[in-house]
């Protein structure tokens, strides 16, 4: 027995060595901990019998068998007769029994992709943990599931689950280019690694889709927005398609970006315009030939008229003109397009704010039914906090797409600590106060006007680090992305909690502590970066550090002044009725909540108005006054994170605790950076001093300002 | 006993999982899986005793205790007192009775990295495995040195060992630009990531360094020779420091690339002149700071007046000039210039292969002493095969640094497995003739010349690939470059073999057929891509796969045709005194060798010779004949390769098997495009038809020539 120990000793001593570097992702399957639930699953789980008859069922069965022998530190045998298997996990065309116990209007209201895990009995009367759906995707995501149960040492011998996603189209965007850089990304380069595609199939492709598969997204768009037409050329359509095999078990679709302007480029047409017949056929063309590579393909996503793409307005064409093309090319394969509204004119000098509103509202209704118009969260951005779009209840034709941003472009990139289910949430639950008060959520999941297409998109915060996010919690950020698409009833408590058991630990004083952490962290951040409804303060265009003073970039709306505003008299962009009038977009209960500056929420206070300097807050402060009381609280805030995380060393491994240890001194730095320069700044306005019980800034307004940031990752 | 089985297996199994990825390189560490091996082990060493009172003692404590936990599947005790410890590392001021064994001469003889391990008593005759050094950086080296042993399975209970690097720089450059991209590199992007840096240490910093320190390599040069003088100001300076902080402890100097015009660029200065005070000055004043933030800087590598970087020569200096101003600034600190030869320049329209040896011989003996000339292996650029640089025994005044490149610019990228120990060797063994009859390697080791400083470098094939260098036969390459630096007299097979051992089994039958592979796989290399003396006929720019036809480069001598010179006569380069004279830079026994056509070494023939297509080889084929069957005995012996190893799916992990199994494949696809490619253009020259018994090529000259490869990488 001695001898035997030793051996784990020294086989856990190597395990350990590996045990921090993330790659695993929440799928980490260590063995349970705890004597006693160990004990209770293994006993309810002592066989398996999962159909193996598909690649996705072989999927399913392989993570089953994998997990198990992990978390409950042995190998369960894998049985074929469901009355010496304990778990069960199978459609009722694979095991017909099934039927006799779950009626068939159950099965039909988990669609395609729905799953039910239960506690049931064969009926030869064996009790058996039952994991059951219509389609192996079904199957594989009700296995996902039930590890997870077992990952964050749920009670499972009660279980009664009935899971069918909200959301129809649950995806990653990848800003990725040909050449593996990646377009705001700040964990490494690409993990497509085009060059040795299609022949060489890296593993990581592999466990990227088990990773997606287990919190349910089912589509990866793999380039740029900023597209490149040399995706659509035919030895790249073949690497392409490689991952698309490698998806498909997984139940991932693949979809690409379209340049709009490829029949040119790469047809040798002479325009592009989407009513042109040549351009037409040119597409119908292509589209038929990646079918040919990709029978499942997914379809496109588009970035046209926006920042310098080409697009349909090039031709005097609208938007729906543009999207319809590409729809009418997919449509016979039952491809989508994905259209972007995040556009802004490169003449008009109209707030940006309204721009993606003035050009889509007039086009509900016109686009095909298999276009969805892909919206970002807010008007602007993805700042720290925007209110929702004003797009989200205004078109109730036409299927809006939810974009959120993964990776954290304007959040303090992979070394800031930022937990974004709070900022999703708080867009999803907006109400819009369009059609019976529906929220942002039931316009994105297509409830509120019943449509048949729905989405949500994250910009993949994903790259070639160990820890594919860079920063590790940048992985909850993904994880909660998926979740959330799935179900965005969740909360992020909820989010944040199994995140942190499958990721770190079950250890109660550690879940506790990080979850606070993770559900305070946005906030904190808006208080450091842009308390009180500013935004777009940061470095042109790495967005990197604060710059709140820049004012040099060749268009108005890319500079931070055109943002704030900061004058003698106060901050703020009036965006009243005396102002842009950008509120006059909102259903008049929305406008109504911002209008009014003494009772427009303060935290949205600077999106809406120009407030006096001395404008008395909630608080009793003066508008400079709370400015400074909310960017010394964010320092304050980062600095609480450090001494919580400090306290939890002896709960994980060293390296893993090191990290973030390193990770929050620096955003404890920049936290620092971001108040003093924005108070040295704002107080050339304002005329205030900073009141002399806050931390004064250690540098001069100049030395701020002289700082550049030569090769800041993403630009 | 049987609960135990079942949590060893379940343990294993996680382990499993993650046994592929080729992270850990060749410091794997697993269980020795030979019970008796085991067994023998496990008596000898029953206890540590190691110092434990610097960074870098710690570190080969650490290193110790992991190792053997993992190799011995037990948990080793550390141990204060020798008589107790059965294994003792540590130099003779940490433990005093050392002296009492072995003499102070043969100390001596060990200088600062040598070390010993011996089988020996205490003086209270306790055996001991002894380690020993005069520093802690020979017991570190002593230490993974004993590792090794026990990783290949060899006996130790008799060991008498006494081991001193031949070279004293062993170093990689890192083409690694400040933006993250790598220059010619092909496994992911650089993995110093500069953002998060000085902040936050990355794993793998520690763990580079581990692997570097257990193959003797000391020293790394971290950024592009196509220099970025952005490098050296301060911000990126606290960057680079705290680098050479990690590294520090595993005695790794960290190194940079000056780019020779910052004074202008940085310093505001009119000129970059070397013998301007001014500029002498300003490099003076650089140097001094770097060394506040780095103590232990190495010293400067550079590329000067080479494909259009700036250099001494825009100012009407010698490279003498430039070096010795760096050499000047930097001598105080004891740091040192490595200066390239790697020049030729853009007017002369001389035979490239000449210009280096024109250019550098005439300046012998005016470098400063801590200024060593860094030639690369060959005349030309890192070809499959060259004949070894003529600057090696010419210039007897100035220590001469080899560099090799371990990245496959010109070897098949991340795809093709290529063990290049044997070109190494090939190398380092060509006689010189110079002085007694120096072999490339006395010249290098400073021996035939009587040099202090001696140097060896590989431009580096690392990259953030999860397995470091893409293809997992790479590392073998940064392993074989390490260990030949330390000791040259070392065999191409010893350190397949060893390597084999390390980092994946050692089942007998799999390191037989793959040494095999190893040894035999640069020369099917040259075979499928560059026989007989051709080279330098790859792909523009990106130098990916077969372009003899090109002739559009800006300068002649980047152009294939430029170095193939085929036409209806014949092909080849004729560098016999008839044409270049290139031949005559050797010494007359080398000139000797090849400068009659007949009696030239085939594998080098077409670098010296313009050859007759009717030339008759030695094996009675022509020499169109002889093309074609090299080209397609290339092509045979991957398909051999890849029987081999279709052969070895049972010693390893599935994942592992794959991997190389795709490699090959695309190896194989690839050995059939260059034979295609080449025989089909030559053959327009030659006239004659590809003899029956050859595959026929599958597509038309035109249909290669077409070929294009946007985003190749490390272009």
């Amino acid at each position: 027995m001695k001898k035997w120990t030793a051996v784990i000793i020294g086989i856990l001593f190597i395990s350990h060595l590996r045990a921090g570097d993330g790659y695993q992702l929440w799928l980490r399957y260590n063995a349970i901990d705890n004597a006693g639930l160990l004990q209770q699953y293994k006993q309810q789980i002592s066989g398996i019998v999962c159909s193996n008859t598909t690649n996705t069922s072989q999927a399913a069965n392989k993570e089953l068998v994998t997990g198990l022998a992990g978390l409950l530190a042995k190998k369960i045998p894998i049985k074929s007769d469901v009355n010496t298997g304990s778990l069960v996990a199978g459609t009722p065309d694979q095991y017909p029994f099934i039927r006799s116990l779950i009626a068939d209007t159950t099965f039909s209201r988990l669609g395609s992709e729905g799953f039910i895990i239960r506690i049931t009995a064969t009926p030869q009367h064996k009790k058996i943990t039952l994991i059951t759906a219509n389609t192996d995707a079904g199957i594989l995501y009700g296995v996902f599931h039930f590890l997870r149960l077992l990952q964050t040492h749920q009670s499972i011998d009660k279980l009664s689950i009935t899971s069918v996603p909200r959301i129809k189209l649950r995806m990653l965007n990848h800003w990725d280019n040909l050449n593996r850089t990646v377009e705001r990304g700040y964990a490494g380069c690409s993990i497509w690694d085009w060059q040795r595609l299609p022949g060489f199939i890296d593993q990581r492709y592999i466990d990227y889709a088990r990773a997606n598969a287990s919190i349910g997204i089912n589509g990866t768009v793999l380039t740029n927005v900023n597209a490149n037409a040399v995706v659509l050329t035919e030895p790249w359509l073949k690497k392409v398609a490689a991952l698309a095999d490698v998806f498909r078990t997984y139940h991932i679709k693949v979809y690409l970006t379209a340049r709009f302007s490829a029949p040119v480029e790469m047809g040798g047409l002479k325009t592009a315009d989407p009513l042109d017949p040549a351009v037409r056929n040119w597409w119908k063309q292509k589209v038929d030939e990646i079918y040919t590579y990709i029978p499942d393909f997914g379809g496109f996503l588009v970035k046209a008229n926006s920042e310098g793409q080409p697009g349909p307005q090039n031709y005097g064409r609208t938007h729906a003109d543009g999207a319809n093309m590409l729809a009418d090319a997919l449509a016979p394969h039952h491809g989508i397009v994905m259209w972007r509204a995040f556009v802004y004119s490169s003449e008009t000098p109209e707030d940006r704010f309204k721009q993606a509103y003035n050009e889509f509202k007039p086009l509900d209704g016109k686009f095909r039914e298999n276009v969805l118009v892909q919206v970002k969260n807010g008007p602007i951005d993805f700042q720290p906090r925007e209110p929702f779009h004003p797009l989200f209840g205004a078109m109730p034709q036409t299927p809006l797409m939810m974009e959120f941003q993964l990776t954290q472009e304007y959040l303090g990139f992979a070394t800031h600590l930022v937990f974004l289910a709070p900022l999703f949430k708080e867009v999803l639950s907006a109400n819009t106060y369009s059609k019976n008060n529906s929220s942002v959520a039931q316009i994105v999941d297509g409830s509120a006007d019943d449509h048949a297409l729905s989405g949500m998109a994250g910009v993949s915060n994903i790259g070639s680090d160990l820890n594919w996010t860079g920063h590790p919690f940048g992985q909850a950020n993904w994880y909660a992305l998926g979740r959330l698409a799935w179900n965005h009833d969740l909360t992020s408590a909820q989010i944040a909690n199994e995140w942190i058991r499958q990721t770190y630990t079950n250890q109660q004083p550690f879940v506790d502590s990080v979850q606070t952490i993770m559900l305070a962290s946005r906030e904190i951040t808006v208080d450091y970066m842009t308390p009180l409804g500013l935004h777009h303060i940061m470095g042109y265009g790495h967005h990197y550090g604060p710059a709140p003073w820049y004012n040099k970039a060749p268009r108005a709306d890319w500079n931070p002044v055109y943002f704030h505003k900061a004058d003698s008299a106060g901050i703020g962009f009036n965006r009243t009725a005396t102002g842009s009038n950008a509120l006059a977009q909102y259903q008049p209960a929305v406008r109504e909540q911002f209008e009014n500056m003494n009772s427009c929420p303060e935290n949205y206070l600077l999106w809406f108005h120009h407030v006096p300097w001395s404008f008395k807050m909630k608080s009793g402060r003066t508008l400079w006054e709370e400015m400074c009381y909310k960017y010394n609280t964010g320092v304050d805030s980062v600095r609480w994170m450090q001494r919580t995380w400090g306290h939890l060393k002896k709960y994980i491994d060293e390296e893993r605790f090191k990290e973030v240890q390193m990770l929050l001194n620096i955003q404890e730095q920049e936290a620092v950076w971001w108040r003093n320069a924005c108070l040295s700044y704002f107080q050339t306005f304002s005329g205030k001093p900073i009141p002399s019980n806050y931390e004064q800034p250690d540098h001069t307004l100049q030395y701020y300002e002289a700082l550049s940031f030569p090769y800041a990752p993403g630009n």
